[in-house]
């Protein structure tokens, strides 16, 4: 099994847990969402440990690769169970989870599972689409839903944030609009205010590759034109700086529609960014 | 919606009915085959409507192509409810089926629709795998126990013919050779042997495009090498010719592996040569 | 046949006639553009009907996609006729026109038979290339003279407005400057001075995709750098709120060339945004 | 310009003339064909001068590349007349041509222009489309009539053999039976008892590259399965050693649409067999 | 790190040792061999333990997959150095080598390796090419002369059996047919009559993907038509069953240039097929 | 062979010689550069020879395309000592040298080669990767080492200047700040202000495509996220405008894992906005 890129050596000792979701069973234009685990940490071992941005290297952060959990092909159900037990558990332990997608639904599984420790969990959504439907396809469980089925499991639906949506339904961007904190195609500026308000609270961040440009991460699923550039993606995430994130997705990079494998370097120049920067927090929970 | 070349213009006159079942709910290496339908359905657009090697041609064939059936993405039970239903009905109007996958688990759907109306059908199943596992990857439906599904369900398991199998786990060889009319890597003697016997029995037809040898068809999930020759497999199917064919399935190719649509291309062949075939059959059922 | 998204259910009262211009004919060097429309197509059923730009969906305008016209091979000159008599016979009805191109030549059939009713037409056109040509590789007709044979058609070279063009021969950039309003690179400055000055003259509007930088159009016949973001040409097409455009083609897309459809899916959002933007306008004509 | 593998330094005294013919003018799947000149030249770079099969190499045989013709993008008639000319200068100077397609309507032109150095001229055609429809979408001039219009122009339609045929209407199989000398499906025994009786008349060798299986040749713009195998096409080929073959093309290879240039390298490999079985004989005309 | 399907657990009992030499250094046309080990790996992973052709499983062969040799790019020496170290070091402990390249250059390697305890190895050759020149491209070492520096190590020229080759200079195939046991294009007959004599001696086998026609293996730097079957590669392998091989190496498969990864899965297979019939062997050296 | 567009007919009264050097010796993820000299040709005949933003044209250029240099390959030495005496041999004859790479370990070859007349020469560096290690995979000879190489041969390793590095060790950073004129991350600013103090040196100038993000330049070894935008690259290039740029090259180019060939045309058009900015000035040497 390949890890990625400086793994700590065990465990035990590991702030943070990384883990895959190799899922792709909610598709609806293209999938291969379940082999973007494995291309990262594959992409991550042609990348720099050290971080010229934060004058600081990977070596600082505390983090293990657990691996890919094991899911039976096509039952949802099971899969999204064990996600959210296994991140209950990191969590209830006092870890930190790292999860690399797979299909967006399986973010309602580690939503779950950190809630279980955080019941005042606040999760900022970073997409293209709203994923705020009550149904797609027939299914109440789909990368189409999966946001509106974590706004249900929040303390309040107001604690989920939503930044740079540029897709959704007449329905959807009503209901979110009044029912969640949705900021349709703004980005930068609301989330400066939202993570004012969020200091201390604890936050999950999910992070839906096609919130970017498809000219910056075109192995995506659904990719949609006019999206946010990677220097405004990399920003954002350089504001989290400094607040208590105790989770984190980054979900929907599709190595099969890929070229040259950008979308999954982009992944693990993410990850590296993130752990580098979060990594080595000692923010008590 | 495109039909398939030489479709007729409405239901109720034709003796077969083409429909496309676009699951990928259980791969377990690639996916796509929910792409086959509409791939096999274009290029039949580019292939002439008449057989040299039969002298007659598309016209001769009483067939409806109704289009594609519509699955909720991961529900892997009420899809194979669905194509179970819609098989059951047709069959029961006196219709035979032709169905496009689709990954081969939407196969226990169509044989156990037609089995409403035969009670002693025999399927007759040309493959690379047994796919005769009890469980697979944690689940008892899956590509790679579509068969011990379908030997449960017909009168005898010995009603399952299988031809031309070259890989399955010991336990599914062995479990095979005891209980089913496993043939392994022997092809057209075999057929013979068995269509023999066979005359005036309901079959249903069950094709895994993996069958083939991947030079023939490397648009597949799972390809196996030392397969079978396109001549072969030809051959094969117009054995076929006089017996009470009432139903058949084409299973596995997926496009988004292939090269230049090559296997797409043989699909929709495979398609006009058995409807062209066995389109125009009087035997009373 | 599939149809555009939310195409109306008959040709009788919609105001927009959207159609496929399949050809491929005047290739120099990467050809593909025949399999726009139904990529286009293809990918519309892919996004959704809502704006969240515009705050209002496609159910809001009036518009039925009739398929594409069929050409025979390699006869430019049928081609060419046949755009024009169709073009020219639902201008006449009062109806606008939606073109998807096929190579850049055909909007020289289209803007002749919008001419047939609007004399004065002012032809507003977005490339990379300025296509002033006389020849190309010997022929009078070619995606590289297309805009010269146009202007020759318009009431005055001066009606022909062109913007960010960022590649010609020096005879055809000194020709453009003489005799039409040539733009060199410069985009949406000029365009809101010119379009101030066209209120309610009758415009049609050809966009070739190229005008993009390939990061975000890489699947085009001749890419070329430095381009114009997805967000400027956004910027540019809202600016036609309010004003008669009586026709419209988004030409050189070439799906065979591309990245995960990411070319087509732009394409669809373009033909959304505009349709929604002007597909309910009640300008009289 | 890069030259075939061992083309002589100059035209005057090489018997044999090559020259690609890099059209694409009258396609109905897939193009690209007009890629295949510099593609298999690239790729005779990469193969040997010696065959092992003949124990003799292309310093025997005298040819000359000549290069390629220039066509006009889309004016399919001045390009056969333009092939014509070429190809009837270069036979009234008895030197023997080969030409590398392009699609095949270009073998139109040069069999018209051998036909005025050899009146008697006799055609053996290699494909798995007849290529004998009188119309194809409303062209007399396409790929798909291309045999038609070369019956039609021989001292008589019998001169006319094909090989091979797997494909065709109705109509044109039985328009070939009633008037060439049309083999369905057969190859290798028709073949050399053709050839028997053509015992020092002038030959012209067609060689449409989808006579080949497509697992042999996937670069290729109608694949079409159950073709034979490249054994049997070298045998064939062996077969014309010692004929008068004065003219010869290869058609149809599509380098856009093949894996790892494979149809290229085998497109290659012929030409050289076949120039060293024929390049160094010295049959008087 | 992704080992070998059934790899057994540790180094110390396992009678063959399974190891990749990822080189590319010495490529003519495509590179991309430094990638095939680890794709054999994943591709291995994907097919069954079993061998219905052998009715017998991997549980029954003793191997371990060390993983990849460690190569500075672009210094051949070095490369050539540490694989001979290696593949000599475990000769010597009475273990077998089974080398997965890489381009051909490798087998110099793990030759002299092998050769350091059998000093009258014999070496069984399977390729495409004869790769027999004595300077390539200016260089002694690459995988065109990679034979003629193995039989300059071999007890005797005569030692170096090579079959099925098709390709070659006049100078190497000459040179060839004086001082090794070549085969020009024949391959199982005298295959059947060398191993007849060989009985007991030590046996290393070379065998490059290429060897195979380019319908079975695309991927692969130097494709060549008219290649053997699949059918006969297996047949020839399991002539080897009883024989008292030492070393086995399989070379040039480049999945850079592959199509759905079918010449990697022919690689796993090969192994496969090879570890079984060979892997329990107990004959002593 | 292709020249590139618009190359003079000989090479006595050029003023820039073009050459490629098509090495791939070097390379960590993933080869190909090896085809970017005829790559970057071949686009090079699909774009104009006239220059709208310079309002010049190729003419106006004095230079000569003398093709590739023949590298044996994986003998970086060899090569890298052929690169030197053919630069060398350009630049003592008052010649300037523009060299298509290749990966970048040529560049150390030219450098030298200019050195040899400018001893005094400035090279100006962009590039994603600092490239400043002193031993790479156990090689001091590598793309990763190459600018510390270069460093060591200047006069001062003050007067290796870098731009817009953003990927890069803990240690070669550091070292590059200490040693090198190092500009992380930062591009046009820095850029002026060094050019400024230029002014009449002798500069070499390495540009590695990378140094774009890889939405504009996708086909490269190893992408790096948050590279700098076209249009800054191009406003860079144009800084250079009356400076005495003796020598430049151009490498890292990828086609094998590009998209469509647009890293390949923005190559072409880099070459020909230089040689059209400086290939006709006469500053004295």
């Amino acid at each position: 099994m390949m890890r990625f890129l400086k793994s700590g050596p065990c465990i035990r000792d590991a702030r943070w847990i990384l883990f895959g979701a190799p899922s792709d069973a909610a598709v609806s234009r293209r999938g291969g969402a379940q082999y973007a685990p494995d291309a990262i940490r594959w992409e991550s071992l042609h990348i720099e440990t050290y971080s010229p941005y934060l004058g600081e290297g990977l070596e600082k952060a505390s983090f293990f690769d657990v691996g890919d959990l094991f899911f039976v092909p096509g039952d949802i159900q099971s899969s999204l169970l064990k996600i959210e037990k296994v991140t209950s558990s990191f969590a209830r332990k006092g870890k930190k989870v790292f999860m690399l997608g797979g299909d967006h639904l399986v973010s309602l599984g580690s939503v779950k599972g950190v809630l279980s420790k955080f019941s005042d969990l606040h999760v900022v959504h970073f997409d293209a689409h709203a994923d705020l439907r009550d149904y797609y396809l027939g299914s109440k469980y789909s990368h189409a839903t999966v946001m509106r089925r974590v706004a249900e499991q929040l303390a309040s639906p107001r604690h989920l944030h939503q930044f740079a949506i540029r897709s959704g339904t007449r329905e959807e961007i009503e209901w979110g609009k009044r029912n969640v904190d949705l900021h349709l195609i703004d980005f930068l500026e609301p989330l400066k205010e939202v993570l004012g308000k969020l200091e201390g609270c604890p936050i999950y961040v999910s992070l839906d590759i096609d919130v970017l440009d498809p000219s910056f991460a075109p192995g995506t699923g659904t990719p949609e034109p006019e999206g946010v550039s990677v220097t405004d993606l990399f920003k954002a995430l350089r504001m989290f700086k400094g607040h208590n994130v105790v989770g984190f997705d980054l979900v929907e990079i599709s190595p099969p529609v890929d070229v040259n494998g950008v979308t999954s370097v982009l992944g693990a120049k993410i990850v590296r960014e993130v752990l580098i920067m979060l990594g080595g927090d000692s923010v008590d929970q």
